[in-house]
């Protein structure tokens, strides 16, 4: 049975690694959001891309969520520090600097982002192909309002990392996905797939810069009778970040029915937890099946018994 | 008094810290060898600049003698150790990354490595003006033999450090350095200076490429009797690094007459260790006037009285 899962980050990380317990994880492949992508002293950085890698190789921060297990700052410390460096405030770990490096020499010797993915994957002993959504550089950025009214153009990791999501938000762009096309594989992938899954990510800017890859979600409907989805949303709020502040903006209800409706063209089943339970009958006035069970993945049992309820729900569809 | 200085890395480190005891730190314009310059994980690292910088700053590893004090190697253990890098046989430290993530940003951004020198001496604090001797890539390479009889053109780096100097050598060039032009301001600072000091370096690889560059030996030639250069053999060895195995392949005997004879047309002064006492004459009857001193560097205190004997020879040139 093979699977194809379109991810974000964290909540997409820790998903995975319950259902790369559930089906064999050389048989799932990841569609990764490469939108938050930025260059950091140089760098090509791939939070998201990373973020996944890292789960699925068993490397990942669980307390923290992001980057390295047994991460230590050393590097950054001192460009923040003693060098005053711009782009310091984006915090990169020493372990996590290795992938870093290795990515940008490869795409600095000719390989596609694509390439470099798969190696980076191999080298952290990945068995599930990764795929980045686009070789072409698609940027999510965000239009903002601070305090003072003042009108701002932020790289997507500036309005959250840098500002911590204070700024008001007017519009969200993705710079680039016009002209971008899906990597290789990726079509295919949701094509071929058993069972298409969208992960718990934020569906403005996890999944949205991946459906806004043009073919991307045509594809994913051609699908959609097996495709399943997970809500990020459970009792009104993301688990984390900061999709309450972009899912409005997006004339999109903070809630398990919100998203559900917001993906009604794409998903047929959503995923939604047991405290959302009454959302049911909105969700499958929208048209969509429903899932009831406990979403909270607090260990990769809790995230296998979800992934399974996922699955089942894509191929029963 | 203005002071100049052509260096290269850990020896010259080691007495321009004296040096700057001696004469007020700003006034003393260090030219540095970038010979050795290479690209590690696509960084620019420019090993003898962040030497001599490390060591002006208080920084540097007395011990070790290259990097910085307190270092740690997380990201290159990762990239060695889990990434199988290219290049991963070059350790850079946590901290010493830092200043190759900057200087490449600052490079990349399209700052000379002039700016960048700069930029990095203000940084951390280093109050004398660094320079490179040149803005053009040169290149140090080494025309070896193997074991096996096998020729190889090595960077100067694969053969010192991947290789660990095993290998015979038959020629050493400088890559680049027919077309190089100084740095701006190397010529001037060799000029104006009232005295011009050759550091206690390997002078086949480190002041080698400094005079290579066109205009630099005519520009010290021309202040010869000002010029007084410290003797890096003592007791017919280096002090440390492989000018043992390098001398000789210029025709250089090993030993602190040899080198000196080797200088005869751009040093006044030759400043030799007690222990070389004996070889007075024979530099005296190559043309260069003579001083003897400890010249073992155990501490600042004791690279100062080197430095103070250094600057009298030059200025009673």
């Amino acid at each position: 049975m093979k699977v194809t899962a379109l991810a974000g980050g964290v909540g997409a990380g820790k998903f995975l690694r319950g259902l790369a317990r559930a089906v064999p994880p050389q048989d799932i492949t990841v569609v990764v959001n490469t939108g938050d992508d930025l260059r950091v002293h140089g760098l090509h950085v791939s939070p998201d891309l990373d973020s996944v890698a890292y789960w699925l190789a068993g490397v990942a921060d669980r307390d923290r969520g992001w980057g390295r297990d047994g991460e230590t700052f050393r590097t950054t410390g001192e460009l923040r520090e003693r060098f005053d460096a711009a782009g310091s405030w984006f915090g990169l770990g020493d372990l996590d600097l290795a992938t870093h490096l290795f990515r940008t020499s490869l795409l600095a010797s000719g390989a596609t982002l694509t390439e470099a993915t798969a190696a980076v994957g191999e080298r952290l002993g990945v068995r599930s192909p990764l795929l980045p959504m686009s070789d072409d550089p698609v940027t999510t950025r965000i239009d903002a309002v601070d305090r003072d009214g003042r009108a701002m153009d932020l790289h997507f990791q500036e309005y959250w990392v840098l500002r911590g999501a204070r700024d008001d938000v007017k519009g969200i762009r993705f710079d680039g996905a016009g002209s971008a096309a899906p990597a290789p594989g990726v079509l295919d992938a949701v094509a071929r797939a058993d069972a298409v899954l969208v992960c718990p990510s934020n569906p403005a800017v996890s999944i949205g810069p991946i459906l806004a890859v043009p073919g991307v979600r045509e594809a994913v409907i051609a699908r959609r009778d097996r495709v399943a989805g997970v809500s990020p949303i459970v009792g009104g709020a993301p688990l984390r970040g900061m999709a309450d502040r972009l899912l409005p903006v997006l004339g999109v209800e903070v809630s398990a029915a919100g998203v559900a409706r917001h993906y009604a063209d794409l998903v047929g089943t959503w995923v939604i937890d047991e405290v959302d339970a009454a959302h049911a009958d909105r969700i499958r006035a929208a048209g969509l099946r429903v899932a009831v069970t406990d979403t909270i993945m607090a260990d990769d049992v809790k995230a296998e018994a979800l992934a399974r309820v996922a699955l089942s729900a894509a191929l029963g569809g």
